[in-house]
């Protein structure tokens, strides 16, 4: 089988290359060739895969290139490519080209080629798509009503994969990743970057600062997670889905405060004096309109998709998959 | 002050039209001037208004022709423009260029003319949002599910002029009409035009035919109801809305069963007599995935907006308003 990941430069698309290529198989299909595609060159992989992995730089929001990616057909789709939230608020025109046009192209693509061509299509929303006034739990059938733009692009992008579904012109999955935590690299300017921020630098030494209160709420899963949800949507029985594709996927509701007791369980005191007060009023706001309840996943959960139970498990798999199960800030 | 209504040749538009030619005012406010755009010729308006109205042929489609509409910065625009549902669904490519690029388009043109001009943008969403399984009475943080293309270009419709208003682009309220009855003119194609077919040919006369089962269900609020709303949401006080700017409209809901009883009350079972069944199994299958329950519309009746109680109401006003208070159809 032939897999594409468009935005597969990306963090959770790098990821999830690495786990293709080394298991070699994609439910119980040999994978024959994998592509790479992303706005900025992606990575090559390291690992030493039994199939050729390409990279291709193509801009999903040229329909031309779009439709380049394509053309050989691959059987499984997976669409990861974004401008994230701050950048998506920040320049407006861009999140609509990208994370709408950008969808809208690779949809029409696919539909264009015809032929009975309906490939599997994996595509990532976000717990972005939910706003406020909320419940005290919010179920799979409560509305969509996102205060973000990204959030609203991430809408329309599931409410075209379900249309695109329902007519059979692709056989889509839509799943609202909850934030992926600890993010590793280098801190990024996500408003809602923090949440990993004040877990990873601590964790290897070094301050990180807090520029929200410790009452700001989120719903988390790991990295390892991420990928396990999007390998699990490949494999889906799509028919017990209906026309509604779309699914929050499961994960750990917390607060800061939650997060900060967590790495205080998993590595001590020293790590968490690592991290810094400084309120940031613009950050407070945004979270002021974002503070969500627990969120029960019920649907996706029943489907066999699986996140971690605890804030404690979520911060162990960062150590064991980045920090090879060490904790280089501790002085001993 | 000065109008646009775009989609103003359709029956909505030209329903309202006359209205505001009438009244010679919006809110409290003189009307200066009135634009009807349509892709087709506007009808020309028989009543003396005592202000221009203009006619122009402009495809929304074109993005260049959208912004041509936009230059004189109209105060209210009504953005009724639509390829209906029956044909948003046989014609892929249409439903999406006009129902979701055309209103993208009409947005652009507010945004890129800028300095603080943010008129307010009435637009016409429909029930057809909706999609089940349902509650058993839809609440209005029901979440949109569309079973149609037609009801998933309404949606994303919706979630852009959210956030073209949050952004403060423009001062948006998205109004989901209830199936708009009786419908006047000739019987059409639209896959629930027998809902009114059923009650305006009858009236006058003319055999009808009656394509579905009478347990098929419907919410429904007569053309006179619909301008109310356009009318009513121009004038609204739109800060106490929030960010969400879309709500379900106020109608009556019934069964084409308490439509047949409520003509045979107000018109008599001669008239009734001229609906014969004739059940299309095409059309069977589109209303079994779309039978919903009462609707609250809550937030809408709170904030104001006024529909009919009855069936019956809702025929008076077709007599009243197309046929001069007469039921022609009546042997004497
Ligand atoms: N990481 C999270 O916490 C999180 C949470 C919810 C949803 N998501 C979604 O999951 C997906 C992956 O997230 P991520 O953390 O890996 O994001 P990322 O920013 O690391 O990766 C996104 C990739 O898309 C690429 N891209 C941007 N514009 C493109 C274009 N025009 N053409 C082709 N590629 C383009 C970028 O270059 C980048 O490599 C995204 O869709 C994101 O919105 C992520
Ligand atoms: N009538 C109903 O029962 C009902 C129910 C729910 C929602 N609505 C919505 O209310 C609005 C008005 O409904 P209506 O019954 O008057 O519909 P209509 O079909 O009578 O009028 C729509 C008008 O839009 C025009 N139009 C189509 N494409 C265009 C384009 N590219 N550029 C410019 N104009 C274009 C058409 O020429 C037509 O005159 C529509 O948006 C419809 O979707 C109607």
């Amino acid at each position: 089988m032939r897999i594409l990941i468009i935005g597969g430069g990306g963090m959770v698309g790098q990821k999830l290359a690495h786990n293709l290529a080394l298991s070699g198989t994609l439910g119980n299909r040999k994978i024959a060739e994998l592509t790479l595609a992303d706005a900025f060159a992606a990575q090559t992989l390291s690992s030493t895969a039994n199939f050729p992995i390409k990279t291709v730089v193509a801009d999903i929001t040229n329909p031309v290139i779009a439709q380049s990616l394509i053309t050989n057909k691959p059987d499984v789709i997976f669409h990861l490519a974004a401008v994230v939230s701050g950048e998506a608020e920040a320049n407006f025109e861009k999140g609509y080209s990208v994370n709408v046009e950008g969808i809208k192209n690779i949809l029409e693509a696919i539909r264009l080629t015809g032929n009975g061509y309906m490939p599997r299509l994996v595509f990532t929303s976000s717990v972005a798509v939910y706003g406020g006034p909320y419940p005290e739990i919010i179920h799979d059938d409560f509305h969509l009503q996102p205060r973000t733009s990204y959030g609203t692009q991430k809408a329309i992008s599931e409410l075209l994969v379900n249309d695109y579904s329902r007519r059979g012109f692709v056989d889509g999955v839509s799943l609202r990743l909850p934030t992926i935590c600890v993010r590793p690299g280098k801190p990024n300017k996500a408003a809602s970057g923090f949440f990993s921020n004040i877990l990873r630098e601590p964790l290897v030494g070094i301050e990180a600062i807090l520029p929200a209160s410790k009452s700001a709420t989120n719903y988390f899963a790991s990295p390892r997670s991420a990928v396990g949800f999007l390998v699990h949507a490949a494999n889906l029985d799509t028919s017990v889905l209906g026309d509604n594709r779309a699914m929050m996927m499961p994960g750990v509701w917390g607060t800061v405060g939650d997060e900060i007791d967590a790495l205080r369980r998993v590595a001590g005191d020293e790590i968490v004096a690592l991290i810094k007060d400084e309120p940031d009023p613009v950050i407070e706001k945004m979270l002021s309109n974002w503070n969500f309840p627990d969120i029960t996943s019920a649907r996706a959960r029943a489907l066999g998709f699986k996140a971690e139970n605890t804030l404690d498990e979520i911060i162990q798999v960062h150590i064991d998959d980045e920090l090879d199960g060490k904790i280089p800030g501790r002085s001993k």
